[in-house]
């Protein structure tokens, strides 16, 4: 098993890091506009990406399996390509030097590959959009994502 | 042991993104602009960064053990922080949909630690720089890099 894993600081609180997490309209704000479904624990997050140009790239479904406020939030994935469903993704606050940290974790691949590289390098475009929304009140989420290679 | 791996698209030719790769003038572009040495197969580059403010944060220096024209390069982290020297980084470059991809490594790390997810994150936004480098002539090198959180 393999993981990938990131750390960003985001100057806000982590209240409003975790809204950002576990709102349908949060989520919309910084991974995909198209977001639907219950964010809550227990609930399936319906994820999906588009190109700019209006086609499907993406579609994934999220199991909440954990929603600790201002502390923690795992989900499942138990939709979507075949390397992603059985991963999990982890998002752990804690607050440093008037930061909310963020330690981000997508765990579990069966393998190490060049989809999974994309993966790493499109999640830490991600989560600098995360923390333009928690900052600003804009981010960057898909189809409006920074395109980071041929495959999106 | 644990690796950090980045998959990247440049829209130049892989021999300017090779010279940014295996050039002081190319790394110092991007890195970090303190950066000395041999870049050339068998070399030791010297990489230092600082603080907006002037102040050392980190100290590198990394044996090329590999330098394959338009290809592949890879250097051996021998001089740094305790849990960096011993551990590889490479760049392996392709051409695909007239791009030119770069497939990032920083392997063998001893464990997997939130010093690693700062440095996963920190590499991204340094393969931007990277990208922005080749692409339009000005990188973000150390120390006028995107902070990504409250270590740097």
């Amino acid at each position: 098993m393999v993981d990938i894993i990131h750390r960003i600081g985001i100057k806000s609180t982590p209240e409003k890091v975790y809204a950002a997490l576990t709102t349908i309209q949060g989520l919309s704000g910084w991974w995909t506009q198209e977001t639907s479904g219950d964010a809550g624990l227990g609930g399936l997050i319906a994820f999906s990406f588009r190109s700019p140009g209006g086609d499907l790239v993406g579609k994934m479904g999220m199991t909440v399996q954990a929603a600790k406020p201002s502390q923690e939030v795992r989900w499942i994935c138990t939709e979507g390509p075949d390397d992603w469903v059985g991963t999990s993704i982890t998002f752990q606050l804690a607050v440093h030097d008037g930061q909310t940290i963020v330690l981000f974790g997508h765990r579990d691949w069966k393998e190490s590959s060049e989809s999974m590289a994309h993966c790493s390098m499109k999640w830490a475009v991600f989560l600098l959009s995360l923390r333009a929304l928690v900052e600003t009140g804009v981010g960057e989420p898909s189809p409006g994502d920074l395109k980071i290679d041929n495959w999106n």
